[in-house]
Order: C-alpha cells, then structure tokens, then sequence
C-alpha cells in the first residue's frame, strides 16, 4: 500500500515493494523452525558453490567497471573476489548453521501474585535494513547472520560492487526457496540511485532497524535520516594507561600488539597514557619496540624530552610532537599519540572526556587501580592486563559478529546472533482481570 | 564547546550548556554508590514537601494562563496540581529508593580458553533527554527513575506547565545538592521557545536518548529531528479474539474489564474479533453486558444480523456499523470495533497486520490454539485468558514505570529500572595478547 503523496518516484515504488514483501516475510520467518532456518543456510551455501562461475564473473565486471574509474588498490582488493574468497562465505553461512538458534530462548519467567504466569522470550527484530560499503562478502555474512536469528533484510551495497552483490543475493534466494522460505526474506536494491538511502531510511513502516557498515560518511547520512533505531559503528580511538606499577614486560607486549598486529582496524591502539613513575623505563623497553616494528610515535613535550638520545636520533623520522587533535584521532596506520598523565585519574578524565567509548585498557600489578579502572571507565570493553584486540565476537565466543556497536542503547561492543533479537511477554492466566 | 557554525542563538547556546553539564554529571551518578543515589532521593522527596506552598503557586499561575487561553477542562485537570497530587508524586520518589539498584548488575560472566575473565555488567545510559506534555508530576516521576538508574536528565515539559515544571525541577535540584551530588543530574529546559524541541533532537554528542511522553504530534516530531535513539510510545490498538472453545464467563469479564475499567489508557481493549461458533452467545452475554455498560459497539454485518432483535431496538444508539478505519483506531473512549473472523488463522493475520503490537489477547480453552496465538502474535505483550489491562510496569512486578514502549530495539513493553540501564563488558587479564 503505497500513500498517494508518497508515490512520487518508481525507485519509491520499487522500494515500498521490498518493504512490504520483507514484512511478510518477516512474519514467516519468526515462526520457522530452528531446523527450516539451518537447512536453509546450507541450501543457500551449495548455491553459492554451485554458481561460483557466475558470481566471479558479475564479480569481474565490476572490477573492471571500477579500474577505469581509476579507483584506489586498496579499494580494488576489498571489491575482489576470487575462489578462495567465496569459499570462505560458504564456510562462514555453514557455521551460522551450526550456531544456537538465537530465538525462543526463556529470558525470564515469575508468577504474579493473582496466579498468571509472565514469560520473557527472545523473538526476531523483524526487517533489518543493511546498508554497506564496497566488500561484496557483507552481503552474504550479513543476511544469513539476520536470517538464522528470523530476521528478513533488505540489502543496499555499494555502487561498486552492484553486480557482485545482485549475483550473491540472487544465489541465497535460490537457496531460500529450495528451503521453503521466502525469497523476500533476503532482498537486495536493485538500483545504484544514491537517492535510495535517504528513501530506505524513511521507510520505518517496513525496516525495523537500520545497520550502516561504512565509512563516516555513510553513517553521517543514515543517522541524518533514519526514522527507525540504527544500530552504528562510529570511531575505535583505543586507549591504554600505564600505571606506575605497571609489568614492562606484560605492557610491551600488550602495546606491541593492540598497535601493530593489526592496525587498521577498530581495536587496535591509538593513544598511549603513561604514569612519570615508569614513562622512562617504558620509552627504553616499549618505546624502542614500537620504533623498531616501525610505529610513529607522536609524544607530548614531556615525553619527547625523556626519551633517551640514542633512540631520537636512530629514530628521528618516526619521532613527532603531538598536536591536541592527534589524542582524538583514530590513526588506523602504525602511529600512536603518547602523553604523560600524573596520574590514574588524569587517565581516566583523559579517557572519559577524550576517548570513543570502545575498548581502554589499563596495564598495572595494582588491583585496586585496576578495579577503580574498571568500574569509572564508561566503555563498551574496558580491559585489565590484556590486548584491545580482543573486542571482537568472535574472542567474546558469540560465534560470529554482525559488527561492534559504538551505542549504548540495544546492543554494545561485539554483536552476535542474541543481540540481533528483541523479546515478548507472554502471560497465561485463567481468566483474571484487574481491580486497580 | 560550541562549534562556530552552530552557535546561531542564545538558545542554542544555552541548551548546549545544559548538554555538557548533563555530561560531566553523568559521569558523577555512573559511579556514585546505591547509597548515595537512595539519599539524594528522599532528600529531593523531603524538598518537595517543604516547598509544597511554592510549587502550588507556580501551579496557580499556570492554570491562570491556562485558563485565559480557553484550554479543555481535561487538559486544565492534567495540569492541575493539589497537595494530594504532590504527596503522590513524593510518595512515589520514595518507592524508587527502595528499589533494587539496577546498576552494577553482572548479566553474564564467562572465561576465554586462554584464561581472560569476561564480565558483563549493567551500567547507566547516560544522559536522556525526556520531552513531555502538561501533567507536572512527569518532571519528578521521570527525573527521579532516570537517577536511580544513574542517569542524568535534561527534561523539556509543555508551555502550559512550564512554571510549575520549573518549580519541581528547583526543588529536586535543591535536594542533589544538599546530598552532594551534581545539581545538573537533573536539568529543565528554562525556555518555552518551541524551537527548543528540534535542537535537543540534534544534540547527539550530549543527550544518549530521547524519552517522548505525549501525543502523536511530538513523538512524530521527535523521532523526525532526533539523531540519537528514540524509545517512544505510539498505538495501543489492543485486539481480543475470542476462540470457538472459549469459556463465556470468563470471555465477559476479560473483555469488560478490558474495554471499560479505564477506557482512556494504551492497554485498554479497542477490537474484538469471534469465532463464528460462538459469536451468537457471546453477543447475548458479553455482547449486552457491554451495552448496558455504555459501550457503542461498532459491529461488521455479520455481527450486526445476530445481534438479538430486542438489544437492537433497546440499544439503537450504541449499536453501529463498523467502518474498515474503525479497525485501526485507538478510540481511548466507550467504543469497541467487533468482526467476526472465520479461525485462528484469520484472527492472527488480522492482529499482525492490522493491530499495533501492543497487547493482544486470545480467549480459548483449547491449549492448542492459545500456544499458537502466544507463538505467532508478535506483540509487546500477548495473552491467554487474562485482560490486557495489566500491561503495566507494576503489575509486570517492575516497582515503577517510565513508559510502555512500542519499539522492538532496546526495550519493548513496559520499562522499568533495568531498561533504563545499558552494559560495559569488562576483561580481566594477566598479559594475554590476540595471535591471529
């Protein structure tokens, strides 16, 4: 049913056609079983092998599409696919079927005083709208994560990579019906009109939850016009405080690698709080380590000064003055601000005020600053002697992740198969009615 | 911080002094103590007591201007204050502090096989904003629930109230300071500009939710302009279907008590959809049971040709034909839209595509069927046998209430203390650093 004024455009049409064939589906998929959900997945996954020839050559055409617009190397090689590439799709919808069925679960169930019986369930979302950035693999990853928790999607990928994702799409819908579910419970756009995001986007009568995976950009515009709850992904800007009474060794360690295993992406550190009590012993052991594995260090005045000669001198490249913009920026490259705090709650002021909100870490052998840490630090993972580069679902052991959520309401940090649900109420009674 | 370009009006200036100060309060309830939070409110119930004589003054001029603009004797009635109500409004602050905190919960905690120690645990949301509508007991009730749960509030209540609203917000301040926490816990917008309502919507960096309480119109707005989630209520179309099998008796006092006990409120019954096998008896019980109770039945054909001819011709006036928008209208009156559906199946696609998923109700002795009904209606609150009248915060044993949301994401339902809270994880490690 599309309202008169609203019926301004054949993409608004074509639009309101997916919104109210997702709902319907929607409403099948919240009732089918755990087990037409997992057959489905499998069905989808031998449809993706099947039509390997096909999608790698949508794939093809797109890439060629995208040299001649001259588009970067990085780009290019998130927009590839290959064989190695899909079967990695088809292993990652296989798990999905091997996951506990995220709905029906008991949350919780008491007895009102009159005798009825209240139930607390988890039930699909309902339609999700998904709207993603060059990686063709997101189309795949994201619908069946959706799908085994009941959920339909409606897909927007990037202009890019239109006929890798139209190919991915068209195979899990073959998947989908051989199962005996509806088409429409994965949907793609079929259209590269820019304009179908701010459309989508204001569509809250059919998509329930809108889940933006890009760049700034991208969540600039969806959080601009979405009538519905988004659920988004903003800056990882990972910090670490070094407390006095810090272990050097677990410190190098854990340093070495939230920055360098590997630093583009959102867990990985970005900026290095130091206690005077240990900054030199830290700057001779951690800091070498850092320049040696290549790392740019952009260090306060006070810092700067302490560093021993030797080392500026071997390193002066990779020495820098910090500039105050340099503590709120997420690096996502072998950079890292550093900065003399005077003490833990220097750190904590720094890190509340300054900070993401991700994932902070603290590296100390005292408990107590360790749990003052812990309990002050308002982010979504804070740590105590061990890596930022564990915010992840897949080390939170929730099997797999539709992505790591920046807000605090429905979902925060990792995001599994439970957060991808809401819940119900039942209540069975025997007749009661309320006096008051 | 003002951004230059947005620092367009003294408004603008003033509510983004209100956003940072609601910031850094945050900051203080997150961690104060359970103790400190339950002191803070009985020393704002006691303030509230001892400036009873000003608030109701404030409430005079209120109601002065309220009356020269020729405002409805309902509306002066919900921005009407008197000691009782005030001693309610006291009454309730000091149930809150007997409340459970609902901060600092651990909601899971679990190991990584390399032996990290992962903990979940509740913490506040942060800073809400709650925009509301005449009755004056909302800036206490809502402000006093938000700090419970450590939240700090920025509260923007109706015009008409705006100086008895002022003078609460006083009081309750008076009482955070004299327990020692931030007076800007708790902050009323001093300006009746309406363009207030737009700014605090894209006020994202400061306000972590919006909380609208009122009519269509300022949800609407709200969820237009806000960039921050929304937890909103909007129709309470409340369905009941009463099954072939169901027990008459106890089908009359479900739907009695559903439609009439308190017509005007979001839980009460608005359709009544029957099964054909019962439709005659229950129209020559409850049918007429709610006649004389005053309801104007608007009846389907089928409907109208069983209604015995007698209760025709004695109840000419309430008996009507049913249009199809009477089935999609939230009457909040003595009206009821009753339809007969041929089977179960009927009434639940009716209920899921034309209800609001609020709380709906099957009427049946057939465990079969009401299993069925629980399962496929995906709404807030389903029931078995027992009035819809008791979706509500403190029948659901939840202590007090701030609203019934019709949202799917976050909290769904009633929502107490625990939906006004959101979660951190936190790792305990002893060095441990991610491989791959």
């Amino acid at each position: 049913m599309i309202h008169s004024s609203e019926a301004t455009s054949p993409l608004l049409e074509q639009l309101h056609s997916l919104g109210e064939a997702a709902i319907s589906a929607a409403h099948a998929l919240a009732i089918a079983t755990t087990g037409q959900k997992n057959d489905a997945l499998l069905k989808m996954a031998t449809e993706l092998l099947d039509d390997e020839q096909s999608i790698l050559e949508a794939n093809h055409s797109d890439l060629q599409q995208a040299k001649e617009k001259n588009i970067s190397a990085a780009m290019l090689d998130r927009l590839m696919l290959n064989t190695d590439r899909l079967h990695k799709m088809v292993k990652s919808i296989r798990t999905t079927a091997t996951l506990p069925d995220p709905v029906g679960r008991v949350l919780k169930s008491w007895k009102h005083p009159n005798g009825m019986l209240f139930e607390k369930v988890s039930v699909p979302l309902g339609v999700l709208g998904i709207i993603y950035e060059s990686r063709p693999n997101v189309t795949s990853d994201a619908a069946t994560l959706c799908l085994k928790a009941g959920n339909a999607t409606i897909l927007r990928g990037g202009s890019e990579a239109f006929h890798s994702n139209q190919a991915i799409a068209k195979s899990l819908q073959k998947g989908l019906q051989k199962a005996g579910l509806p088409e429409a419970s994965i949907q793609f756009v079929p259209s590269v009109d820019r304009h179908a995001i701010a459309l989508l986007c204001e569509m809250d009568r059919y998509i329930h939850c809108m889940i933006p995976r890009g760049g700034k950009g991208l969540i600039e515009t969806v959080k601009r016009h979405a009538r519905m709850p988004v659920i988004k992904h903003d800056d990882g800007i990972c910090i670490a405080y070094v407390d006095a009474s810090a272990d050097l060794e677990k410190a190098k360690n854990i340093i070495l690698n939230g920055k360098c295993q590997r630093p583009g992406v959102c867990n990985a550190l970005e900026t290095l709080l130091v206690h005077p009590h240990i900054a030199l012993a830290l700057l001779q052991t951690t800091g070498e380590a850092l320049l040696r594995a290549g790392v740019e260090l952009r260090c306060d005045e006070k810092v700067l000064h302490l560093f021993p000669t030797e080392l500026k001198k071997e390193f002066a490249n990779q020495l820098k003055k910090a500039q105050p913009e340099d503590f709120k920026t997420e690096f996502l490259s072998l950079i890292l601000a550093i900065k003399i705090v005077s003490s833990l709650e220097e750190a904590i002021e720094h890190i509340q005020t300054q900070g993401s909100h991700h994932s902070d870490l603290i590296i100390t052998e005292q408990e107590e600053h360790a749990e003052r840490f812990l309990r002050e630090v308002d982010s979504s993972t804070v740590y105590w002697n061990a890596s930022t580069r564990f915010t992840d679902g897949g080390e939170f052991g929730f099997g797999a992740e539709i992505g790591i959520s920046t807000g605090k309401l429905h979902a925060r940090g990792p995001m599994g198969l439970e957060e991808l649900t809401s819940y119900k109420y039942l209540i069975r009674g025997h007749g009661e009615v309320r006096r008051s």
